[in-house]
C-alpha cells in the first residue's frame, strides 16, 4: 500500500534522526531553555530576517493555534476566518473550547479578502447593539491553504493594511509554510510574512519534522508571558530540545526549503500527469495538495494499491479526492500512481 | 556539568531511538490508529492485566491531567487533591482553564488519606448550602508522589474504596509510575493500580521515552469519546505512531520495567552514600527523587559541578534541594557525586 | 415618544407590582426556595401538564440560554441551531464562552428543519475524521423566532422525532414563549412543546414580568444538579421569591395567556392596518413582532414621534425595521402610528 | 417565625417599590442605556467623589465577580484572596469556570495583610519555575469581610500601595459596603475605597434594592469594552431601568447610609444585648453580620421561634451560628430575641 492520504504519513528526514540519536545521551535543561532552542530560535530569526521576533516552540498545529488565539483575545473577542479554515472545521471546537467565537467568513478557493474583513469590521461598530455581538479583533489565514491554494503578495499586503487600520491581529497558519514558499509561481517570501503578520508559526509536523511548530511573533505588544501560555495549554515539552535540534536541523543548510521543493516537484509530476491523462481537478493547487475528482468505480480501484483521502461528494457518480505530496515521497511511487491511473 | 536536577535531561533509551529510527521512512496512518499504537496498546492492557481497558497515547503530563479531567467533571465539579499535588502547583492552573476548580486538601509527605476524603465529601454533602460550594467528584493522586514517597496497597486501597462508596472518580497520575512500582518496600503492583483507578496514566517521558504518557481507562462509564477530548485539547499526535513505536518499546521484554530499576539502583547508591556522609533527608524516599538538606556554602560548592534543583528554604543557613535519578543515569556521576559530598 | 422598538420597553404589569409590593416586608429564604417559588413552579407544572418535569428561574434570557447548554454538553459536543438564532447572533458568544461551539445551520424565516438536522447529524457521524469535528449534541430553536415566525406542531414533532432517533437534546427558547401560543393560526400549545423537548424556557422578562425565564426540564436525565449550575453560572437570585411572586402571579388566572393575547391583538391591528396602507413586510410574522419594507424619507419622518428598531439595508432606498407590541401596548398608540404612516 | 438568617430575607425598601411602581408604566430603552441608569451613575460618582469613574449596574454579587475578575486577567493569571473570601468558597467555582485560579491566603478573621500579598509575589517572581505557575495579578477582598470584619483604613492604603508597587488589580467586593461605612469606629470613606481600588462594587442586593450591584471602575485601564463582559456574562438586564431607578433612589437623600445606620444600629443593640447575657462571640465584627456561641440545646430551642444561620461547629456541645440584621430588621424583633435568650 502507498499513501498519499497525508503529508505526515512517514516519521521524520533522516538528517532529523541521525541529529536526535547523535545528541540522545547529552544532558540538557528542560522546557526549551537549553542551547539547541537557542540556536534554533536564532537560526529562524536568521531566516525570517526578523532580529527583534520571539521564537518559541510547540508540538502540534491545533495547540498552537489555540494556545496563541487565547493568549491574545479578552473574552468577548473573536477571530474572523475562512469558512474553510482548520480552526473553524477540523479542530473539534479546540478555540471555542478556550472560550472564543471563530467567526467563520464565506470563503473562495479557502482564501478570504482584505475587503471581507473590512467590511466585517466596518459592520460590528456600526451597530448600535454591538455590544451584544462577538467583537471581531484577531483574524486567521491559512497559508498555503487547506484546499492548497496561496496568496498573492498584494492578497496579503491588502490583509494586512486593512488589519493595521483595524486594529485586527493577523495571525498566519503555517503549518504546511514550506509547501507554500516553494510553490511555483508564488511571490511571497518569509520575510514577506513577518512584515505583514503579528504572530505566525512554521510548521514542521507536516514538513520533514517528527512533530513541531515554530511560533513567530513579530508583534511586541503579544510577547508578553507567551510561555506560562505554552505551560498552561499543554504545549511545553519536557524534553524541549528535541523540538530544538528539530528546527535547528531543518534551518541549516536550507534544508527546510530543499525538502519543501521536492514535495513541490512531486506535486507537480503528479499534477501534470493527471492533466495529460484528463482527469479535472476540483481546485487549481501549486502545492503539495492536489484534489482531483474521479468516478466512484475508478477511486474502488485506486484503492486497492493507494491511500488516497476522500475530500467530498462531486455528483452522484464522482468523488473528489485529496492527494497529497511531502518531503518523503518517492518519485517511483508517484509515477506508479500515475500509470495507474 | 553532571544533571541530577530531573528526571528527563536525556533523550530516549537507545532502543528507542533505535526503533524510531528503523521505522522511520514506513507509512502509517496517523493519530494513533495505526499498528503500531494497536500492539502497544495491547501490551499495556496485558501487562496491566486489563484486557477490557482503554489505552490512550498522549504527548506530556500537563496535558494528560487536564485532559482527563475536563472530560469526565460537569462544569459545577472539582478534583480533590493533596496540596502539593502537580495540578495544584505546577501546571499554571492548566485545570482550572477547563473550567474546574482544584480542591487541595492538606497533604502529608505528598499524599491523601482516605478518610480526608471521605470528610470532605461528608461536609459537602451535609451543607445546606452545598449548591454555592464546588461539588466534590473526582480524586487526584500522585504515584510516586511529587516528593517522591509512594502509597502502600493498603492506602490506595482504602481511597479506592472510599471513592467508589461515594461516588468519585479516582485518578492516579503515574508520570513516574515505573520508579514506584520498582521501589524497594513497594507493595503496589500495576495490577492493583489498574483494581483501584478509574483512570490513571504510565509515564513515558520521564521513564525512558522521548515523550509520551499512555492513558489506562477501567471505568467503562468513562471510556465514550475521549478522543475527541484529545484533539479538542491538542493532544492528538498526528504522527500519532511515533507514541505507539516508543510505548511498543518501553513494553517488549520488561524494558519499563529494567530500566525503571536502574534508576532505582541509582537512587538507593546515592541515598545510602548520602546517610552514611551524615547528611540528613528533608522526606524519605525510595524513589529516583531524592531530597536533602545541604549547607548553601556547600550548595554553592556543589553547583560548580553538578546540576541539582533547589527545592525550598530550610533555615537560614540550609537549603533543601532535589537529586533525581533516572533510567539514563550512570554509576559513575553518582560514585563522583558521593565523593564530592 | 412612543416606543414600538422591542418588548421590555415598560416594567411589569400591574398586578405584578402590587403583588410585589404586598409581599415586600415579608421574610423568606433565598435562593429559589421559598414557598412562592414552589407554588410558582407547581403552577408552571400545571399549565404545562407535565406533573414530574423540575422547574427553575433564572434572571435573564442569555444566562439561561447558557446555563442550560454548558450543564448538559460534554468539553467536544455543540449545539445546533439556525444562523439567525439568538445564541449565534445576538449573545456576545455567551455559548463559546462555557466552550461550546455554536454549529449554525441555514435558516429560512428563522426556522431550521427537521432534515437539515438529520443529515448534519449523519455527516458528522459518516465522516471517518469526525474525532475532529465538533460533535453534534443538542438543537436549539427559538419559538416564536428571532424574526417572529412560528414553527407548526408537525415541524415540531419532527424535530423532536429526529432528536430522539439521533440522541440530540432539543431545547426550547421561548423568550417570547406567550406571544407564539396566542398568534392566530398556531396549533402548538405548551404540553406540545413539554412532550416535545428535553427542556425549555418560559419567558416573563419580555411577556409582563420585570424580569425572568422558567426553565422546565422535562429529560429526567437532565435534571440533576441543575441548582449548582444556575448558581455558578451568577444565575441565583438572593431574593429569589422575587421571580417565584411574579411568576405566580403570570399562571394565575391565566394572565400570562390574557396579556400576550392583547399584544397580538395590538399586533395584528398593526399588521392589518399597515397592509391596507400598501406596506410591504419583510417577513409574515403572527406574533409581536413585525417587520416592514419603508423609504428611508419615510423612516426619517417616522423617527421624529416614534421608536422602531432598525434592522437591516433592504435595497439603496429602503430599510427593513421591527415593530414591537407587547402586553403593556396601547391601542391609542397604535392607532396613532397607523395614522402617521 | 422571625429570620436573623440572612440581610435578604425582605424585598426592597419601601421608597424603591414606590418608585418602581410610579415609574412602571414609562417606556424607557433597555439595557442600562436609559436615563434612570444615566442619571443614578451621576449620583454614584459623586458620592465617591469620582467623576471620572465608569459606573456599572449587574444584578447579583456572584455574577459581578465572575464578570469582573474574567474581564481583567489573561488566562494564566489568577486572583489572590482571603482563603474564606467569597469567590474562593461561595460560588461554586464561578471564577474557576471563566478559566482562572483563586489563588487563596490563610486569612485572620477574614482579612489578608499588604505583607502577606507581597511575599507572595515575591515568591513568584523569584521562582525561576514560575512560568508553571499561575501569575497572580489580582487581589480581592470583602469590606466588609464574609464574617463582619472591616480593615482600616491604613490595612487599605498598605494593600493598595503594595499592589501598585506589584502591577497587581485591587478588586474590592463590596455586597454589604453600606453595613461597613456606617460600622462604629471604622475610618473607611467611599472615596477611601475610591483612592485604594482599581475596581470595586457598591452592593445593593444586602441593602436595601431588590436586586443589583453597581460595579465602579476607577483606573482607566480596565474601562474599554466592560459591556461586552457584562453582556457575555449574562449580566445585563433587559429592563435595565430597574437597577437605575433603584439606585437612584438608594443615592437621593443619603436614603442607602441612612438605612445602613439602620443595620447597624440594630446589630449593636443585638450584640450590646447578648454580651450583657455573656454569650461569647467568635468574631468581633461591627457590622451587620454577628456571630456567637451557642450551646446546641439552646440552638434547637432558638430554632423554634427564630430563624439563624449554622456557621459551623465549635466543640462537642456548642456551635457557632450568625445573626444578620438589616435595613429592615425591626427593633421589636431584636428584643423580642434578646428576651428568648
Amino acid at each position: 500500500m502507498i499513501l498519499f492520504t497525508s503529508d505526515y504519513t512517514e516519521g521524520a528526514h533522516p538528517r532529523i534522526i541521525e541529529k536526535l540519536a547523535e545528541t540522545n545521551m547529552e544532558q540538557t535543561v528542560g522546557y526549551g531553555e537549553d542551547l539547541y532552542c537557542e540556536e534554533a530560535r536564532e537560526a529562524i530569526k536568521k531566516v525570517c530576517e526578523a532580529p527583534e521576533a520571539d521564537v518559541h516552540f510547540l508540538v502540534g498545529g491545533t495547540q498552537t493555534n489555540f494556545t496563541v488565539i487565547s493568549s491574545i483575545l479578552r473574552p468577548f473577542q473573536g477571530v474572523l476566518c475562512a469558512d474553510s479554515g482548520h480552526i473553524n472545521v477540523h479542530e473539534t471546537g479546540a478555540v471555542e473550547a478556550t472560550g472564543h467565537k471563530v467567526l467563520a467568513l464565506p470563503s473562495k478557493e479557502g482564501k478570504i479578502t482584505g475587503q471581507q474583513i473590512k467590511e466585517y469590521y466596518d459592520l460590528h461598530w456600526s451597530d448600535e447593539s454591538r455590544e451584544h455581538i462577538v467583537q471581531p479583533k484577531m483574524v486567521y489565514i491559512s497559508h498555503p491553504t487547506e484546499v492548497g491554494t496561496l496568496y498573492t503578495k498584494a492578497e496579503l499586503e491588502d490583509i494586512s493594511s486593512i488589519c493595521k487600520e483595524c486594529g485586527l491581529y493577523l495571525f498566519l497558519d503555517g503549518a504546511r509554510m514550506g509547501y507554500g514558499l516553494m510553490a511555483p509561481g508564488t511571490d511571497v517570501t518569509l520575510p514577506d510574512i513577518v512584515k505583514c503578520c503579528d504572530v505566525f508559526y512554521i510548521g514542521g509536523t507536516k514538513v520533514g519534522a517528527l512533530f513541531g511548530e515554530a511560533v513567530v511573533i513579530t508583534n511586541p505588544c503579544l510577547k508578553q508571558d507567551f510561555r506560562y501560555c505554552i505551560k498552561q495549554k499543554g504545549g511545553m515539552l519536557a524534553k524541549g530540545r528535541l523540538l530544538g535540534v528539530q528546527f535547528l536541523e531543518l534551518f541549516k543548510d536550507g534544508l527546510y526549503f530543499e525538502i519543501s521543493k521536492h514535495a513541490i516537484d512531486m506535486a507537480m509530476l503528479l499534477k501534470d500527469g493527471l492533466k495529460e491523462k484528463g482527469y479535472e481537478f476540483f481546485m487549481d493547487s501549486n502545492t503539495n495538495q492536489q484534489f482531483i475528482i474521479v468516478e466512484d468505480a475508478k477511486l474502488q480501484e485506486i484503492r486497492q494499491k493507494y491511500g488516497v483521502t476522500y475530500q467530498e461528494r462531486y455528483d452522484e457518480t464522482h468523488s473528489v479526492i485529496r492527494l497529497c505530496t511531502s518531503w518523503a515521497t518517492k518519485e517511483e511511487n508517484v509515477k506508479a500512481f500515475l500509470q495507474d491511473m
